[in-house]
């Protein structure tokens, strides 16, 4: 999957939820292009990096198309587990994990630096404070966390996920993270997802 | 800017904030590499997109980098109005809107579909029900909307801040919006973060 660009691989993922709730046979690009905005170029473009055998003169195959996006995805879609770093007001929105629901992905675990916030929130995993991190990361096998500290706060906390060896971060803080070349983060901050679509 | 890719973009971006806080002189595209986890042959070729006329033998000078990536933003960065539709949990954690402080973009209002919430929820900026969002989008020159409605509202609302003239959305929902091809969207949900960070 290394050799696809990044901007592929986020409509792929996109393209994957469509496709889920897609009552037809057959799709085509521009049918794609009605439904999300991105050229039907563009689409073609993506969809042939699956490497399909079939063309596209009358549309895709839905399930044809739908199983090869779970192919991409399936061999890491076994049940992947996430913590929380941080239960200020972004981590406590998300401590209703609905979203999550029906994906592999599941929060075992949260994380916030004063007790007195792990002790008083309630949730549907348990929250610890960030002195246990290590123990419980390496324990219940955690491979994503989801960082909703203060800016103060995300650059120590990175250092210590990486040394906790995670694999990916979820960066809802609006710092500039310093990582390994292999540890991909997603920034979502409402900042820099401003900041982006500003310079389009 | 449109002839820039979307990834390189996106690291102008966190290398424009990343440098508003550098205090050397200089910086390599090596240090760099050390301050993000970009490797220093994707910075190199990110800043080329710059054109800047200083070549990077022994470094970038700070203060023409900073001056270029400003001005590269800077035709857009007079006070950027947005709103935020919907009040959920994850709206009313975007209320506090001190991660957008001494930055060009500013929340001049809140939306949600049940008047309770707008009438009940306390934030520097006037909510209302979003039976009135055509009206205060055009009143207040709106130009940014960040969507934290529930699914089945996701749709329904971007067709009508379409309608209402935006010219981009932060979306917070994990559903794939149907917009124009010229209105750009930010998928920052937590579903498509850890699914794109999954398939690295």
């Amino acid at each position: 999957m290394k050799d696809i660009p990044l901007p592929t691989k986020r409509r792929l993922v996109l393209l994957e939820r469509l496709l889920s709730g897609y009552k037809e046979k057959n799709i085509t690009s521009q049918k794609i292009q009605e439904l999300t905005g991105w050229t039907s170029a563009v689409v073609r473009r993506d969809i042939s990096a699956l490497k399909l055998n079939c063309g596209a003169t009358n549309g895709y195959k839905v399930e044809e198309l739908k199983s090869h996006l779970e192919k991409m995805f399936g061999e890491k879609k076994e049940s992947l587990r996430c913590c929380i770093v941080g239960l200020g007001r972004m981590g406590q929105a998300l401590l209703d994990t609905s979203e999550l629901y029906d994906s592999p992905f599941k929060i075992v675990a949260g994380f916030d630096s004063s007790v007195n916030k792990t002790e008083v929130l309630s949730s549907s995993f348990p929250l610890h404070p960030t002195t246990l991190m290590k123990k419980i990361i390496h324990e219940e096998e955690i491979s994503y966390a989801i960082l909703t500290v203060d800016s103060d706060e995300a650059q120590p906390l990175t250092d210590l996920l990486i040394d906790c060896g995670i694999k990916g971060i979820v960066n809802y803080t609006p710092c500039v993270l310093k990582v390994p070349i292999e540890v991909p983060i997603e920034n979502v901050s409402l900042l820099t997802a401003l900041e982006t679509l500003a310079i389009n």
